[in-house]
């Protein structure tokens, strides 16, 4: 690397782990170009020579904030693995609890991860896809336990679904939409649903005659399994 | 009424409607009152006579939101009653696409039900409070069927947690945060989910050694059934 690129990249660096903080203390809307530039010590036009608009700071960002949570996620599952001898639905338990510990810890960067929207016209760099798509992992691999006949593709979709109603209990909760919860209960809630959820799906890969097809899993336009 | 009073009810009422034309179109970040002003063809100050602030007129129109949503979600679980002979599974579903389809066609005034945050030291009025109950009837009733035992506070507790797992889901498909997904896929994965759940919940209902503690539906610190 040359003087040059290396300078670029440090002031990339500084500037990243600068938004990182602002984020962590003030949200997304709390980020500014002159505030940025005067925490890193460089003059405001300078920020455009390392990163193209405040946008790409951010998925930066959001990147790190993925990468702690996917560590805390491994954590969680290398715990469930020893304690429970991977029984899957508990593995999902602790999934979601460790989730929920996350979004807790780090609640303002957590909220950027879904508060971040692109301007019409870009999209996220394939890389960051593929830091989401890693952390899905986690929940695809109990997933696979439950329902083993399932196409790879049918498991990305319903690992998605089960996350996302995870999420849902995690942010209403944590953001009191419907009550406030104190933070035990809103703890056993999430196990709760993730439990259920996984417990929903040992029934149904028993249950030889679904019910009806809307919400068979084995089944549907993308599913071949 | 005096006629003052009816003058003061029409404009009232006029600007909660213009309002919620201006969310449903604008989004909630749209609202000003000037324009909300020039709509309804008062003054500015006019409109402090009838409202204390835009937050109340926000809160009118989540109110009527919300009356529009229970239609809809009656309309569904009357259906599933007819068709399903109240399968309570099936009546989960049948909300849960209900609300999938609302929030679809809804769009924007569905997002201000979530996105609108009260001044701090600002409570919702009991009466919105009750209107956000009433929804969760919906859900409370199959639930007490697959477990008839618990208590009425903890199944207000499990109802509103469901509803959090399907919302997720409805979330964050729509907004399309973790992938865009075509709207039959979207609609199979809520009924999936919600169908999870409360297959799962009938499984549990049957399982008389919990697993674990932490999310055990029968005991924690606010069951008592």
């Amino acid at each position: 690397m040359t003087k040059a690129a290396e300078r670029r990249q440090q002031l990339r660096d500084a500037l990243i782990s600068a938004a990182e903080r602002t984020i962590e203390t003030h949200g997304l809307s709390g980020l500014k170009a002159r505030a940025l530039a005067f925490q890193v010590g460089c003059a405001v036009g300078a920020i455009y020579n390392v990163v193209t608009d405040l946008d790409d700071l951010i998925i930066a960002v959001n990147s790190r904030t993925l990468a702690a949570l996917e560590r805390d996620l491994a954590a969680a599952d290398r715990v469930a693995d020893a304690v429970e001898a991977a029984a899957p639905v508990e593995r999902l338990v602790r999934l979601g609890t460790a989730y929920l510990t996350f979004a807790t810890a780090h609640r303002e960067r957590w909220r950027a991860l879904f508060e971040h929207r692109l301007p019409v016209g870009k999209r996220l760099p394939e890389r960051y896809v593929e830091d989401q798509r890693r952390l899905f992992r986690y929940v695809e691999e109990p997933l696979s336990e439950l329902q083993p006949h399932l196409s790879d593709e049918r498991r990305a979709l319903v690992a998605r679904s089960m996350f996302s109603a995870v999420h849902g209990v995690v942010m209403l909760g944590l953001e009191e939409k419907l009550q406030a919860l104190p933070s035990e209960i809103l703890r056993e809630q999430v196990a709760f649903i993730a439990s259920a959820m996984g417990r929903g799906l040992v029934a149904h890969a028993s249950d030889s005659v679904p019910r009806s097809r809307s919400h068979d899993l084995r089944k549907g336009p993308l599913g071949d399994s």
